[in-house]
């Protein structure tokens, strides 16, 4: 972490500013110009309160050269972490992860069928919501502890482990037989519920808020782990931007600076990031190709008569040809492991 | 609200629709076109899914005329709304306030000392932070139960009317004797909390989140006020861009906006929007030139020897100065009562 | 088109906008509410210029349901264009085009060098930069003239065809023997430069700008190409959001949107979108999975004592193996033939 | 500037650089930590490459402490410019300048008539579009050199001077009687521009593009200012963000940051920031109140039976009223000279 420090800065206040950084354990190095001077700090700085230092009235700014998160750096942590599900499925270090299912769980007889579906296609976890973040209080909100009944129920019937979103903490006894837990990018960084999440010993995925920064996602995904919990994914699902063709901009990039800096796995949802049907796949495909650990995909049965198709659902005869087509194209994936 | 149909949408599937709508109670007018047909839909929409009929296999793309919110929109309740908080100020209809404080409850002495000083200086209503949401685990979080019993002192010593953060439902109960509940940008779309201030009848500071939209703002009022809670205030305090000098872009023109479409009052956050001392004062006149109808600041005392300085508070003294400008250029600011 | 109109419209207004339209030989499908009303705009609305009508005293908004462009549009040019550079290599239609180059030509040796050295690795065009934009005006602006003609020796010793940016028409004589001419970002509204390349029959690479929409790429397309020139290429270069570990967020649902609008191939540019040498490679091969028809990457030789090492360049040796990887994916991305 | 090199970085490539730098002048502090290392560089780093140190092998990043423009810094010229046009009016140093006009030239009549009628109202410049800088190529792209005439007979009629926009070097005889030359968002950056008009000593108004940053716009700046003429206004007009409701997001805060890092005048233009007729009169008095030092506005007659009204554009009336109130409101503006 480098200070650097006001021009002309008050001699009293620098001292009494590195004391305090001294007795905190760091090494200093000054660094004193004609006009303007820094400190560079040697030590572990993730614990630092860098608001506090910005707001010393001696203080111009201050930049940090380590990253501010510690449980999920890769440095301190090079070997990928492996998250096992239920003891049926696996992500990261080279295990790959397709999760399909409905967005919203509706009847019965809807969740089995997709769940067999998919299975057969080779999907290794059923995903479906029962709670829905929704923009207007007067859409459909989802199932609730309903839709969690009919996902075990699905599960029985089809082996499939089941990932579904919550929304508040008061609602995590109904998760306990939930195999997976989502956090949707609404909820990233309400850091009440992450840290409840910490304290449990389930897998996470964490997904990424719309105006988020990667760093901030890794800092999110800090609370977690801080609290005990190192099983999480992560999940990149399209951020705003001034585009507006597809519904948000994925950003795929976000695949190898998350491997770079991060030992969790990374997970790339084409559904939700583009919200239009036919960029599902070639969003699935380029994801896979940059070395994605797992995809999310939506899925829907399409039963005679149904008024709602999912614009950005597949079909389950349309995952069955992408899951062939994934299969095909993971070989030749981008390996971060060619990285020198 | 209109229904553009695709090209070549099947017959019996638009009728399906055309009959589903017309039980739902709306007028329909058709528009055949050579290759494109449209459905106008003449009724309340408001509570209607625009993602179900989005989805629907005829469907090309659907647009909405009205306001996709009712409680809120000014076309249903032309009158500004006036919020009395606590019998000791008002906001709204021509009532200006201002609300002052540091970001964080530090201590006994500060925020007695602040509380007087802005007290003096002619605020209304007094800020501290006891649940501070921090992006890393690892940065100090508030005093929680602690910090708002402070603010209760600071109430009693000053007279001044308190506002402080929930950042989850479970501390309601602490916040029983606080008179207006802030919810923070990073909350601003956690419904479920949303919905349960909605049952209560405390003033609410509702913050925009950095990448939402002012119609998404709106959407997040509306689910307070479904619940019965109609004493909900905005609060503008920047948005996520391309610029990066000042912390966030300020987007004052959230003000005209919001006062065209809702009834609800507009509080601007220069402090927390800029993040920068220099800049709080004139985006402070500029919030009242566009017709504010409150401003929140961020104030804190400068003992001696203290390491915090706050680089965006201002100090008892930039903020009496302060409050003496605003007080001068409020009668030349923008009335929206002027408008044809 | 659809008009909506103002809620009560003048009368006579009206009139005066409907005449208006049907003497442009529209014909109109009026649709009136109780409070609002609709025109359907039947005919070619693409040069019919939306902004006249927005402005209209009657009118509230504009929606337009066709493409504002027309000689982009695969609507009314369903199959790929194919474009020949110089009779050496193709793209579109199937035709995969790697060009391969240093950011700037810098001496005789260095783009020599280069030069065989992608060609041997398989590229089909060599890049160079000969006129470079730069933020500051006290940046290394490029060789000129004097850069394009060391291109030009280039293509004579390997055969590769040569592709530089032009920055200014005036400059357009020095590119008499250039075979792409490449339009920057920052130029990709620079409407003078367009309309002057559409008089050429010059092969253009049209680089979509920072903040610009894929619509609003599609739209200066169809500058060059309403000029006579259909010789146009697509550039995705990222665009700046929120993000900052990459430089620009490379936004690559482009590739299957731009299939799905127009006709015109589709590059991308994963050196100049990323910046950073480590994620050219995984974003090349997503490229490729998503359905490029093209990439565009830096490749910069590497004398000892050389100070410049091009972060975001790839060494000779790390563009060959690049290339196998490209050639080994190729048969697995995604094919627009298999939209239904 | 610091240079934060990579950890384990070679010695010999190290002394390599601090060698260069040496030789270049600069005064170099060394700071050696465990794992990484800072070289400080003191001395005139604005006109050193960036690009190319951030290119070394050695190199981690560099961070700039000073500003990378020079001629525009405030530092370096610490009283405000200002700017005379032709003798007739003023701008900078206390000096409020009111530009008022149509979006485009269109007849005789119409320009002498807004003209006069926006003289009488007190605007100082008169503002008309000859060349349109217009997304689509089939919209109306203004009358061009015939533009230019009509609006120098408006200025013979009003007494007004003039400002027009530029969009190509060789229509700059065309501009040899305009007293303002303007450069459109779109060519803020097109850098060959920007040198000759350089070359002129004409006052330029530099508009912002719409995704480019506030130190962006004054590099653009440092480009003319580099070539001799120092007359440069600086015109922030809204960037694009995530919020559509006004057509930009409008960055008053671009005014104080502006003003505290140069010492060129701001003028801001409500009109195209926010394309509604109704948001112009609210964001002219916030950055008058913001300490704006001029303004653009559009003014546009409404003969009867005229199509076009122009939504964004003010009648002369709304102008005269909103005129008044800016004079009223000017006193009570934020001042700069009050900053310590």
């Amino acid at each position: 972490m480098i200070i650097i420090l006001k021009e002309n800065a008050n001699t009293r206040q620098v001292e009494n500013l590195t004391n305090w950084l001294k007795q905190r354990g760091f090494d200093l190095h000054m660094s004193v110009g004609s006009t303007q001077s820094l400190i560079g700090l040697i030590g572990d700085t993730s614990k630092l309160d860098i608001d506090l230092l910005t707001s010393l009235d001696v203080v111009d700014t201050v930049r940090r050269i380590q990253e501010p998160y510690k449980s999920a750096n890769r440095k301190f942590h090079p070997a990928d972490t492996v998250i096992d599900v239920a003891g049926k499925a696996k992500i990261g270090g080279g295990n790959f992860m397709m999760i399909a299912g409905p967005c919203s769980v509706e009847t019965h007889d809807q969740i089995i069928s997709v769940a067999q579906s998919v299975k057969a296609s080779g999907a290794h976890v059923l995903r479906g919501g029962a709670f829905k973040p929704r923009t207007s209080p007067y859409s459909f909100q989802g199932l609730h502890g309903k839709g969690i009944d009919l996902l075990e129920e699905a599960r029985e019937a089809s082996g499939l482990p089941i990932i579904t979103e919550i929304m508040d903490i008061n609602h995590l006894p109904l998760f306990e037989n939930v195999d997976i837990i989502q956090v949707g990018a609404r909820n990233m960084q309400n850091f009440e519920l992450l840290k409840e999440l910490g304290q449990t010993k389930k897998p996470i995925l964490l997904k990424r808020g719309l105006a988020n920064t990667i760093e901030e996602l890794l800092m999110s995904a800090e609370y977690i782990m801080a609290g005990g919990n190192e099983n999480v994914s992560l999940c990149e699902r399209a951020i705003r931007t001034v585009e507006t063709a597809p519904r948000n901009t994925l950003d795929l990039s976000a695949i190898p600076v998350l491997h770079k800096h991060t030992h969790l796995p990374v997970v790339i949802d084409p559904s939700h990031a583009t919200g239009i049907n036919e960029l599902v796949a070639p969003m699935a495909l380029a994801a896979v190709a940059a070395g994605a650990d797992g995809l999310i995909i939506e899925v829907h049965n399409d039963p005679p008569h149904a008024l709602c198709d999912g614009k950005q659902s597949l079909t389950p005869e349309q995952f069955d040809d992408l899951a062939k087509k994934i299969r095909a194209i993971l070989p030749y994936g981008f390996r971060k492991e060619e990285w020198a």
